[in-house]
């Protein structure tokens, strides 16, 4: 049974819906969840949910005393080792947890995760690799999401590598099928800046690789996996949640503004709740860090329960699908 | 009487909305529009709509033989003398004209803007600045929204005192409430790639400087000017008009799904009428080139009638504010 680590410190509402999520996945599928943090904020949430912890059992409390806070610095992570996230990580690294799922400091998150589980061999910098909505019924992934601000030109080929790998094992995609696309300011081969430019000379090799892609691309379903440095990853990311969220605040203060706008409000909640499911980060869950050792979800601050029972499937889904060895096959194989 | 010179040749739907959205401008306010392209596709448009052209009218029409077509290089503009785009900076070089609005080749555009009607003494590098809605009733500008891929933190500190600049005198912001944001992957002085952190220490002197802002900020209505490098605003851009199209699709399909949703469509079709208004880039008009020596709007390829009468106004407020003598005068204070 698949072992999952999770760390219910440090996230912004605090650990009970991250404990609720856990302990939601663990009773929906075959699994185990390693709840680590301070006991006295889980135990209650368990006994609440008349929920049976231990050894022996699907739920087990990992208990410490310590957590890295949201407005800490990630350069005391690999110091403080009595805090949740070093005790979970560390429980994958020595093999008691299969995977790693952290709603808490993600910059400690990701150096813990790159220097305990260590780096996969020929893999300079692990990415963060984002599920993205699109029009289509298969999500885009975007890599880097912003691990690392400043990128070379080869790191970005590496997330290429990377990304059409985790598309192929866990998203099921069809190996021939999977397109990559480089991030740019428009798609003819000479747009661009500097690194993208001699990204692309990089990539032309690759069958995969589908050439220049523009912003509006990764919601339309043209293109599975698009790469760029974690800058512009996180720059897109946060306007494309921007927009979604004015979008709606506008969209509900119309509706507000009259009974008969309010009668068809409620007649389109179904339509409404179909949208927001579609472009709901909580249904993705979060994000795994490719280019470690082992499995490891950096998920949302902000998670709610839902959010975090899909993060633990998708450990789930990365674990069944060996997306790490598959990881570390294919940069044997292309870079050996 | 301000003169409008109206570049007419080049967008993606041919001249008609373009000539149709300059000749509703010129009726509806004090300016004159000078049609810069062929004749016989101009002359057509206006019989059609009766509207009487010559050196004495409103309207003029200034033919020329060429124009750059979207799929050629912007190379060529300067050579091209008798192309739409190269008569059109002309006659604003040579005070026929006082502004220039361009839905053409964008490229050439702005290498014509730049080099027939000149950089402003210190500026640069031109940047696009576009004006991006919020919820709030003031939209806010990013810039550069594409004209310079690669930046020197020089650029963004004179992107922003053209945004400022801009905020102030065509938007009418109140001077000393003007806040002006740094592009980044977080809000923290810590955030940034090398460029933004170079360019962060340059702008901390200046009293309109916020500090770093988040892609979401873009239209949450706490910055009023956004500066990034031309490849990041341009991804933004980009990723923002692909979620709002990307929402406006899924909600359709839904809507039509049922008769009781196709009501509820109905009855919220005010509601959604002035959700597109807010967000629709027609409303807007087009993004001035700020750091030429005279107004010139780029406006989108796709740019309907709507979308070609607001750049008309949009040129008319950037005259009559005198932008770019503001903009002058800012640089000789600041540098002199």
């Amino acid at each position: 049974m698949w072992k999952i680590a999770v760390d219910v410190m440090g996230a912004d509402h605090g650990a009970m819906p991250i404990v609720q999520g856990a302990i939601a996945a663990a009773k929906a599928r075959e699994c185990k969840v390693l709840l680590v943090g301070d006991e006295k904020e889980i135990v209650p949430v368990l006994a609440q949910s008349g929920v049976a912890y231990g050894e022996n059992e699907r739920v087990e409390v990992v208990h410490c005393s310590d957590y890295i806070r949201m407005e800490e610095s990630a350069t005391d992570a690999l110091k403080r080792k009595d805090s949740s996230i070093y005790i979970a990580t560390d429980l994958v690294r020595d093999g008691k947890a299969d995977a790693l799922v952290s709603p808490g400091h993600s910059g400690s998150t990701m150096s813990l995760a790159t220097l305990r589980l260590g780096r996969i061999d020929g893999v300079s910098r692990p990415a963060i690799c984002t599920l993205m909505p699109t029009i289509t019924d298969k999500p885009s992934m975007i890599l880097d999401a912003g691990a690392n601000t400043d990128c070379k030109p080869e790191y970005l080929v590496e997330f290429a590598i990377m990304g059409y790998e985790y598309a192929r094992s866990v998203m099921g995609y069809e190996k021939d099928s999977i397109r990559v696309g480089l991030l740019a300011n428009g798609e003819e081969e000479s747009k661009g800046n500097e690194l993208t430019k001699a990204t692309f000379a990089l990539l032309k090799g690759y069958p995969f690789f589908k050439g220049n892609v523009e912003g509006n691309d990764i919601f339309n379903g043209s293109v599975d996996v698009i790469v760029c440095d974690g800058f512009s990853g996180n720059l897109v990311l946060k306007a494309s949640e921007g927009v979604s969220s004015s979008i709606s605040q506008i969209l509900k203060q119309e509706i507000k503004s009259s009974p008969l706008r309010m009668l068809g409000g409620l007649l389109l909640k179904g339509a409404f709740a179909n949208l927001k499911k579609k472009v709901d980060y909580a249904e993705y869950g979060g994000a795994p860090l490719l280019g470690v050792k082992q499995v490891a979800i950096i998920s949302h601050g902000k998670s709610n329960a839902r959010a975090i029972e899909n993060a633990v499937y998708q450990a789930l889904r990365a674990c069944e699908a060996k997306v790490c060895e598959r990881i570390a096959q294919a940069f044997a194989s292309t870079k050996g």
